[in-house]
């Protein structure tokens, strides 16, 4: 085996190795997140609604984002009516900031842009109220993470969505994490409406909780969002049209013939697969990890998704 | 202005903004990080020395990487050792695995490479004592955060590095934020040496600490790292040589002449100017955040850099 490749450990374990480490008083490495998935059940899995399912098509390939209507019910619905009447078709990935978000919108309304060809909203609502936090809601899954949270009370999953909490206000709210997807606005609270979008790609910016409506998470496709090529105007706008990507089409899954709809699954974040997931992640010791964290943060795991085939299912794990 | 443009408060607030909005009744917006940087004392900013200062020229552009030597010494020198011998020169970057890292090595080393044509570490060493942790040294400045942290019990700031430390252990480390810089390694604990270097571009992965050696920062050029297609192989490889970004040259700041060297500067982690930006990321209440966050996390704020020019000091701060 050559040296110095691997980060991450390989997943086979040969006996020497096992002899020469530390590790070998343990009884067993840690199972990888591939071994608990290949044992995981088929009802752990479920198939996003596909009324919260968005598929965007860039020219670079298709982008699957499932929308939260149990934290923000009213911006899912506009975003919804904006997606039926193919509002977004034609429109651009406008700004990438590095460590920060990948936003889309109609450029035309940006700084620079021709104000007379914005774009209609139609039927679409031009405000709404802000949705950035909604009261703990008892019936809805929790899934808590056990190592706490810089900036919240609780934290943990819901509906496959990462969530915090404070049991003292009674709120709860979807947070910043890598691959969520949330609401440009202006200055004013209300100015959202789900036509401009952005994606969380770099490290958590969990100061924007509370202060933005968080609608959905990226389950598929988020190396196109992430590896583009940072925007050097202002706030990582692209300063030439030229260099925008153009969204080909977004649509809900719901309006596509059946056949055409994306056979994504998402593992579920109340299944004892995730619990075991978390676990792992938080005490990985293995032929490469001496010293486990035993830790996990909220950021640094989210709901595994896989798109069975015909033959078999191949899971796509995060990292 | 136009609506749902600004994901980040904008600089200017207007009059009518602040009558209308919940943060009137505070008496004044929270500084900008541009506005505390504009006040800072040219005393506060250091120039890196340039013998821990790495130039890595791409086709893109430059990537100015600090070394860590107060942390991990004998890889700080082992990597002194290889650029002086142009170690990196026609290497390439290999690997871009989205919310991991980017990493760049020898391919002729990697799975499929031809070991045949694995260059010469010359008189560089090929193994190292591990240095993933160090005692702590009462002689670094410490610039500790209040919030806490999820994986260590103290997270604060040396010399312009995040660290995380553990009374108990005695020991502290550079921790993996976005932008911190690795030692790609094998199994064994003392299998890297520097001639394989991983740069975070996601989601900080804390998981890593103490498990791999973190040898500096990038202090600029983070978007040619980070704006990378994404490998789709194992790991996020790159599956195709021609995919990869080849690796210019690599040379110490100290090795060139006086007038090529970048004259960027560091702002000090332990200058009042820096906390006083720790205090405004933690509380930022402007027309644009209503609800500050109270709170910072080590990967979430890191120290401002700058590059002076004749006329002027232009700052590039963080987001």
């Amino acid at each position: 085996m050559s040296h110095r490749r691997h980060l991450v450990a390989a997943a086979v374990l040969s006996t020497s190795l096992l002899a020469l480490s530390a590790f070998a008083e343990q009884s067993k490495p840690t199972p990888t997140t591939q071994e608990l998935l290949a044992k995981s059940a088929s009802t752990e899995w479920r198939q996003p609604d596909p009324n919260n399912l968005l598929v965007m098509q860039l020219a670079t390939g298709r982008v699957l984002i499932e929308l939260a209507p149990d934290f923000t019910p009213l911006h899912a619905a506009n975003i919804r009516t904006l997606v039926h009447q193919h509002y977004f078709d034609g429109l651009a990935i406008v700004r990438v900031q590095d460590n920060f978000v990948t936003q889309w919108d109609d450029p035309a309304g940006d700084e620079g842009g021709d104000p007379k060809k914005v774009r209609s909203l139609g039927n679409a609502k031009n405000t709404l109220p802000p949705e950035f936090t909604r009261p703990i809601d008892p019936k809805l899954a929790w899934t808590a993470l056990p190592d706490g949270d810089v900036y919240a009370p609780q934290v943990g999953f819901s509906e496959g969505f990462p969530v915090a909490r404070d049991p003292a206000s009674g709120q709860e709210w979807l947070t910043h994490c890598y691959g969520m997807v949330g609401v440009g606005r202006d200055n004013g609270p209300e100015t959202g409406n789900g036509s401009a979008l952005y994606a969380v790609i770099g490290q958590a910016p969990r100061r924007l909780d509370r202060n933005l409506a968080v609608i959905g998470r990226v389950l598929e496709g988020m190396p196109l969002l992430s590896g583009l090529p940072r925007g050097t105007g202002p706030m990582g706008f692209y300063s030439q049209p030229a260099q925008r990507s153009v969204i080909q089409s977004v649509r809900l899954a719901a309006d596509l013939p059946a056949a055409q709809r994306p056979a994504i699954e998402v593992l579920r974040t109340d299944s004892n697969t995730f619990t075991a997931l978390i676990e792992a992640k938080r005490n990985r010791r293995d032929a490469f990890y001496a010293v486990p964290a035993g830790k996990i943060d909220l950021c640094g795991i989210d709901a595994p998704v896989r798109e069975p085939t015909p033959a078999s299912a191949a899971a796509h794990p995060p990292h």
